[in-house]
C-alpha cells in the first residue's frame, strides 16, 4: 500500500497568500466595480529594464539558431552569470565568495525550501516569528517538527521579533544547530547591522551551528553602513549560506532567477563528529534534482551587471523606495507604530490592538486596498499588517488616501 | 552541532554525466585536434522551431512594458498552457486528463526528483535496472535505502531489464508500494503496448500501488498502437502519476519545461489506511517550494500546441528518428544486438561481452564518438552502451563511419 508523508497532515490551512487572493475574489465578486489596488503579496508590478530585456532577446536569438543553440547548461548555472555575481555582489563589497560558490536557481524560494534535506532529521531549529512561511512549511514537511498547537509546531525554536525587541531575533537560549534568518527582513522590512549580524556569526562558530540566511532584498538597503550580504561579516563564510533573488532586485518574480552561495569553507557534521563539505552536498543535491536555469533567462540576468543595467535597476528599486516613503507618510500621519520601508519594501504596522486579518478585512472592504495580514507569518505577526511598496505610485498614492479616509 | 543527513555519503561516485565529461575532457586535452562527436548525454542539438522562438519572443515583449508585465504566476502553470496540454497530449488521445491536473514545471528532472518526498519513509520501492539515475538517487538521499553493495542498494526492489526479457521489467515477486516506469525508456529505447502497461496498472490496482511513469520521451513514438500516456490505459488515473518533458519533445534541454500529471483521483494511504488526495499533497508542495516556471517559457511552449509549432515539433523528431536510423543501420551491418531507436532517440547496444566503460573508453579512444556506457544506468547495463540520435545527420553519419573503422 502507497504510504502518504503524513507529516503534511500537520501543515496549517493553505499557503497564506491563496488565503488572501479567496478574499480577495469574494470581495471582487461583490464589489464588481471596487478598483481593488493590491499592496499585498509582495510582487514587482514594473516592466524589465531595458538592458535585461536586451539580455534576454539575445538569450532567444540564440536558441533560435543551431549554430548558437544552448541545450544543457551547467546544473550550477553558467560562469558568465556565476563569475558576475561573484564580482559585483560579493568581491566589489569585501566579501571573498567565489564564482564556484555561487549556484544558480529559478529562485530562492526554491533554494530556501530545498536546502534543509542537507540536514539530519533531528536537529535543532531556530526561526523567527514572524517570518517567511517557506521555512516553516518545509521543515514540517521533512517531519523535523511535531503537532500545531496554540499557533506553533512543537519542536521549533521561534525566536519571537516584536515592537519590544526591536523586530530583532535574540540568541536562543537553547543550543540550536540550524537558524534561518532574514535582513532585510520579510515581513517586517527590518534590517541588521554588520554588529548584530556578528553576534549571530559569533554563536554559529561556538555552537558548531549554520546560518540560512535570506537576503532576497538586498538591493533595497541604501544605507551604506548596512551590510547586504552576510560575508560582510568576518568569518561568516563558515557558518552561513546566503540566498539571493533577482525577484525584487530586478523584477524577476515573473521570469525566475536566484542564487544560492554556499562557501566552501562552510561544515557539516556527521554523528561522530567528523566533517563534511556543504558545498560538496548541495553540489550533489543540485546536480541531481535540478537541471539549470533556462538559458535566455541567464542572460537576462547577466545583464543586471552590465553598465545600463546597473543604473536602471538602481531606478527601478528608487522607485518602489518612493512608494514605500508615501505609505510612511501616511502611517506616520494616522498615528500608527511601524518598522520598514527605508532599506526595504515592506512597511509592518502595528494595528493597534487589532487582530491582523481583522485588520486586513477592513482595509479590503473599507479601502478595497489588499495587504498582508501579519498572522500569516507566525503567532508574532498576530497584531500586524504588512504593506508592500510594490505597485505604481499612482496606485500606492490612491490606496493611501483611502486608507486615510478609512481609518481617520 | 549542524549535522548532515548522512545518507548522502550512501551515493555512489558522482553523477553519471560528470563522470563521463571528465573522461572526455581528458581524451580532448591528450588529443587537442581531435573533433569529438558526443552521443552520449542525450541532449538536443538543434535551434528551436520558429514557432516556439515567436511565442518565446512574444513573452519577452509582454515582459518589457508595465501594461503586459506578469510577475508571480499561479505556481501550477498558466491556464493557457494547461489547458491546451490537457486537449492535445491527453484528451484528443482519449485520455480523460483535466487541465488542473496538470502541474507546469520547469522539467521533468525536477518533478521526478521531488515527487518521493510525498511517501512515508518506509515504502517499498521497485525501480527498473538499467534506468535514468535520478528515481534511485533522490530515493537514497531521502533515506528510503540501505548501504551500497555490489553495485545495488539494499532494500530496493530492482526490476531486471536485459535482452532476456526483452527489456521489460516484470511484476515483483514480492509486495511492493511505489513502481518507476520508463517507456520509451531511457536508455534502453524499449517501448510497451498497452497491453504491458495493463499488466501494471492492474497490478498497481490490485496492491494500491502507485506507478511513477516517466514518458519524457512520448513525443518519439511514431507506431500509433503504441500508447504515448499511461491514461490511455483504463484505470491508470487512480493510480498513476506521469512525468512529461518539452526537453526532447521540443528541445527545451536549455529552455527548460515541463510537467507532471496528478489526477484528482490518485490515492494515497496513511497508516491507518485513511485516503488522502495525491493531488492535494503535490499542490501544496509545488506552492510552497516552487514558483512557478518564467513566462516567456510558458508561452514558447505553448507554441508547441500551436497549428505551425505541432507540424515543425514533428519535423523535429522525425529528423532524429531519421538519426537513429543510420545509427541502427550501422549497429546492425557490425552484428550487434540492439533495442531501441524506432520509436525512442536512444539505441541500447549489447557490448558482446565487453564491460560498458570498456566499450565507452574503446569508442572515444578509437573514434572520438561519445557514448553513455550503460554501467551508468545500474547493474544490468554493464554490458550494454546507449547511443543517442541527438546531433547533426552529417556528425551521425560521421560518427557511424568512425564506429565501422574502430569495430570492423
Amino acid at each position: 500500500m502507497i504510504r502518504a508523508n503524513e507529516n503534511y497532515n500537520k501543515l496549517q490551512a493553505s499557503y497564506l497568500f491563496s488565503d488572501i487572493a479567496k478574499r480577495v475574489d469574494l470581495f471582487q465578486k461583490a464589489n464588481p466595480d471596487a478598483d481593488v489596488i493590491r499592496l499585498g503579496i509582495g510582487d514587482v508590478t514594473r516592466g524589465l529594464a531595458p538592458a535585461i530585456v536586451e539580455g534576454f532577446r539575445r538569450g532567444v536569438d540564440e536558441m533560435s539558431a543551431d549554430a548558437t543553440f544552448r541545450g544543457y547548461g551547467p546544473e550550477q548555472g553558467y560562469d558568465f552569470l556565476r563569475e558576475a555575481i561573484a564580482a559585483n555582489d560579493f568581491q566589489n563589497r569585501g566579501a571573498d565568495i567565489e564564482a564556484d560558490e555561487i549556484f544558480v536557481s529559478d529562485g530562492a524560494k526554491c533554494d530556501s525550501g530545498n536546502f534543509q534535506e542537507l540536514f539530519a532529521h533531528d536537529i535543532t531549529i531556530a526561526i523567527p516569528d514572524p517570518v517567511y512561511p517557506v521555512y516553516l512549511d518545509t521543515n514540517v514537511m521533512a517531519g523535523r517538527t511535531g503537532a500545531y498547537e496554540n499557533g506553533r509546531y512543537q519542536g521549533i525554536v521561534y525566536m519571537e521579533c516584536l515592537k519590544e525587541n526591536g523586530f530583532m531575533p535574540e540568541l536562543p537560549k537553547e543550543p540550536v544547530d540550524l537558524i534561518y534568518l532574514c535582513f532585510p527582513n520579510n515581513p517586517t522590512g527590518a534590517t541588521a547591522t554588520k554588529e548584530e549580524l556578528k553576534v549571530w556569526v559569533d554563536y554559529a562558530k561556538e555552537n558548531k551551528a549554520l546560518i540560512l540566511f535570506d537576503a532576497a532584498y538586498e538591493a533595497f538597503i541604501r544605507d551604506e553602513s548596512l551590510p547586504r550580504s552576510i560575508y560582510e561579516i568576518e568569518g561568516a563564510k563558515e557558518v552561513a549560506v546566503e540566498f539571493r533573488s533577482f525577484s525584487k532586485t530586478a523584477g524577476f518574480t515573473g521570469t525566475r532567477c536566484g542564487f544560492t552561495v554556499v562557501p566552501k569553507a562552510c561544515k557539516v557534521y556527521t554523528a561522530d563528529g567528523s566533517q563534511m563539505s556543504l558545498h560538496t552536498m548541495w553540489n550533489r543535491r543540485h546536480t541531481t534534482k535540478f537541471n539549470g536555469v533556462s538559458y535566455p533567462v541567464q542572460k537576462a540576468a547577466e545583464a543586471v551587471y552590465s553598465d545600463a543595467g546597473k543604473v536602471q535597476v538602481k531606478e527601478y528599486i528608487d522607485y518602489y523606495l518612493a512608494n514605500a516613503k508615501v505609505v510612511r507618510q501616511t502611517v506616520t500621519g494616522l498615528g500608527f507604530d511601524y518598522v520598514g520601508g527605508e532599506n526595504s519594501p515592506y512597511i509592518w504596522i502595528d494595528g493597534q490592538g487589532r487582530d491582523s486579518w481583522e485588520f486586513f478585512d477592513l482595509l479590503l472592504n473599507k479601502a478595497a486596498v489588499v495587504c498582508t495580514p501579519g498572522g500569516g507569518f507566525g503567532r508574532c505577526g498576530n497584531r500586524y499588517i504588512r504593506i508592500s511598496a510594490f505597485n505604481s505610485l499612482e496606485n500606492v498614492t490612491k490606496a493611501m488616501e483611502r486608507v486615510k479616509d478609512a481609518l481617520k
